[in-house]
């Protein structure tokens, strides 16, 4: 059940407003050069303060000198700080998301960076060579990449979106000049640039899905870089968007009534044990049958001590370690810090092609660190935090769409409880580690943190990604009902 | 030429010293628990001053409980800094070093991080299924292996190398007890386990290629986290090998003729322009046929304003920004100091699978940086620059060994130019900001730089690359004298 904030969201622009671009004189190229330098430089003395960077999609027909124009960029800004990544475009995958691909190659604060391949590109070439989607799948990936690029302005990356585009007869004569060697190096997404009908379908697609980029066409190649220069320049400018107003009066969620009374029956011994050994045998089946064609991510919040370490290791104990990768998520790195809030679980999510990650990521602590300890600890604006209910479905949303499992538990203790186990681990030696002043701090914002719970569940419970909440004062009974979540998660689809 | 210093390189060793297990008791086992996740704590608390992690290769036959014990190490020791990662074994590429693969999944320190997947799994996949490879080749492979396990462990990251065994009995009698289900599963190395002759041809293979291994083959799962545990617990307290003792009387290098009169008479106007586009033309061809078999690596090193990044302009200046990339080095950051001095090229070589990285890698700097500014500035012990030439010795070699071409320059300017060139950038608007004070400093080191330099060339220059020195007073020779020798370099072979 999606929530009605999320529903009403704001509509966010993105993409290019219109930019000036002035008279082509040697002036003016000189003027441009040095602005566009200055603000550069100007943009990378802020990345620690500011979350501010540049993101250039370069998409267009063949020959339209894209190359020629960012070759030109390049001799005119310090060039240690535009990255140029240039990925070959391909299908849309069916089973990750777009933006999988592209992740590690965002630019961090103070970056520009420039994307010749891109998630466009593997649109198109999907339009131009696959018959599998749909138009309804194509008009979702389109609205889930409009999405995702605002939540990357939203969050300090400004976007440049540039068509380079030659009229069909200037094309033509371009060809009709290349040799032999050079007409080889002509299969810009895998087409005939020399047949007519292949470029009115580019450029009907171009219409259709690349509405909102600024089409650069000028015949003269110093005049498309200076085009290009004054739409960097103009990014670079551009403000980031401060934080969205907070909802002053914010509506706090119920609070659900198993949050307060987490008590369960104790569970026998015995009986936990065979349960335990069939449940999971029941679990690992499923899990192994679905990674097959996409990944899952299994999550856990919860107080401190609510046994998400527990519960983790009971699902894991029938697997092999091959099969999945534990993410324990603790406050981001200063590395982390100059990429956008999600990021750093973009980079994490299962994927077969990637060293990192196997069909399997749990979570110990996730994303939702965003609505739970930065707002309960105001590490930032109220704003910040309401919004990222929107921000966090749309994620979800997206792993969804391409088969992505996301299964989400929050761990519910009581409060006796947990100073039973914090107790308890003060007196044993191989768990003292796990108790740190921050449990006992946090243990003071009990109410807080509740509160920030329900208002999480009210927020981003949805149809295809609900949260379990289960009760742990009985750990036993909570890592049961673990497993049967899971087991009937999977078996559902 | 390979130098004398590096041809007699100290042996160092690597692999697994004969640790000590103790009798497998209840008690014990506690105690490994607790002396494991106490180490563990440690090394991770002191991990922003000292180089320490530890890599655990992992290999075995078939179900010899390699998955079991690594889940059970998991639960001993802190999840958090426990990171499993499992690539396919694949064959070993013809056009990248074995390394590249894994360079991304190495620890950083204070980590420990499991590799099922890793080079002797290639290794040993080559020998089963590929003919293409000869004996030579293998034993090369190995040597180069060996050889970056010895860096990785002079840089401090710690290797246990762990083989599980089983006999042929008990594997059998396992295999009897599968269901049909788990029997699919069995398919490690893409081998028939119940085959003798399988069986017994990668047990050769083993003996021969893996023979540093320690063999695990206790029938008791148990026992066999037991003796890992040990292992690993050993190998996190193991010391970090000291800085190499200096060698006192280093001897210096003669300073070659060319640094200390870098004067060239100047190059015509006119002449030039026809020149450069002949060649940036014969250069680009070149590269473009060298780039569809392996990579290519071109670096510049030298003083400050010696005109490195006016070569490279002309260089890529015939090229397409999707062919190549810069990599503008500067000192480390503090992510990167967590790894091996070398590992953040690691992870810029050319290597058509990543993002990041086209055919041609460029560099403006390098790990050359080790023997120059760092020697100079004495920010290392002199033990720790004088064992750079060799470990970029090899790391050179073994990226020839693949195809991969390091064409490697040294632009040499006189300290007159250098002032004169300094005076024009303070003086031009676009180009003061690459002039700042550490230029300033720098030049106050001019005789120590000439004397690193030279006994750069001379531990470095080898046949396959060595360095071309360029004298750059004249600026237009100089591009042309570049594009001259990667002409050379690429024409030889």
């Amino acid at each position: 059940m999606m929530s009605e904030y999320t529903k009403h969201a704001r509509q966010r622009r993105t993409g290019n407003e219109v930019v000036h671009i002035p008279r082509y004189t040697h002036d003016n190229v000189q003027h441009l050069r040095l602005t566009l330098l200055e603000n550069q430089l100007q943009l990378l003395a802020q990345k620690k303060k500011k979350n501010k960077s540049v993101l250039i999609l370069i998409n267009g027909v063949e020959l339209a000198g894209k190359g020629e124009a960012v070759t030109q960029l390049r001799e005119w800004v310090d060039p240690r700080y535009l990255k140029v990544l240039s990925p070959m475009a391909g299908e849309l995958a069916d089973n990750m998301p777009f933006w999988q691909r592209y992740a590690t190659g965002l630019p961090a604060n103070g970056e520009i960076v420039v994307l010749f391949g891109n998630w466009y590109a593997d649109l198109l070439y999907t339009c131009l060579h696959s018959k599998k989607k749909s138009q309804e799948a194509l008009a979702t990936y389109l609205e889930h990449m409009h999405a995702f690029e605002s939540y990357l302005n939203d969050q300090g990356v400004t976007l440049v979106k540039c068509w380079f585009d030659s009229s069909w007869s200037f094309l033509q004569k371009q060809l009709a000049e290349l040799d032999d060697g050079q007409k080889k190096l002509v299969h810009l997404l895998d087409l005939d640039w020399s047949n007519k009908k292949e470029y009115d379908k580019i450029q009907a697609l171009r219409k259709k899905y690349l509405s909102d980029y600024v089409v650069i066409d000028d015949e003269d190649a110093r005049k498309r870089a200076f085009h290009l220069g004054h739409l960097v320049l103009h990014a670079i400018k551009t403000p980031t968007v401060a934080a969205s107003p907070s909802v002053k009066k914010w509506q706090h969620a119920a609070i659900p009534y198993v949050l307060q009374h987490p008590d369960t029956h104790k569970t026998d011994k015995n009986q936990y044990k065979t349960a335990l050994a069939k449940k999971q045998q029941q679990a690992v089946g499923l899990l192994r049958a679905h990674i097959k064609h996409a990944g899952v991510v299994i999550m856990f919040e919860g107080m401190d001590a609510a046994g998400k370490g527990g519960a983790i290791k009971r699902l894991v104990s029938a697997m092999d370690p091959r099969e999945y990768e534990i993410n324990n998520i603790s406050a981001p790195s200063e590395h982390e810090l100059q990429y956008p809030y999600l990021w750093r679980f973009w980079c994490k999510m299962p994927h077969e092609n990637n060293l990192h990650n196997m069909g399997i990521s749990i979570f110990d602590r996730s994303w939702y660190g965003r609505v739970l300890v930065e707002r309960v600890e105001e590490l930032i604006p109220d704003g910040l935090w309401q919004r990222s209910y929107e921000e966090i479905n749309q994620f979800e949303q997206q792993l969804h769409d391409c088969g992505i499992k996301v299964i989400k538990f929050w761990l519910s203790i009581s409060a006796d409880e947990q100073l039973s186990r914090f107790m308890s681990r003060q007196e044993t030696p191989y768990k003292k580690y796990k108790l740190t002043n921050d449990d006992w701090r946090n243990r003071g914002k009990w109410d807080a943190y509740l509160q920030a719970a329900a208002d999480m569940f009210a927020h981003t419970s949805t149809d295809h990604s609900p949260w379990h909440v289960i009760a742990t004062n009985d750990k036993r009974a909570a890592r049961l009902q673990v497993l049967d979540a899971i087991i009937k998660h999977l078996e559902d689809k």
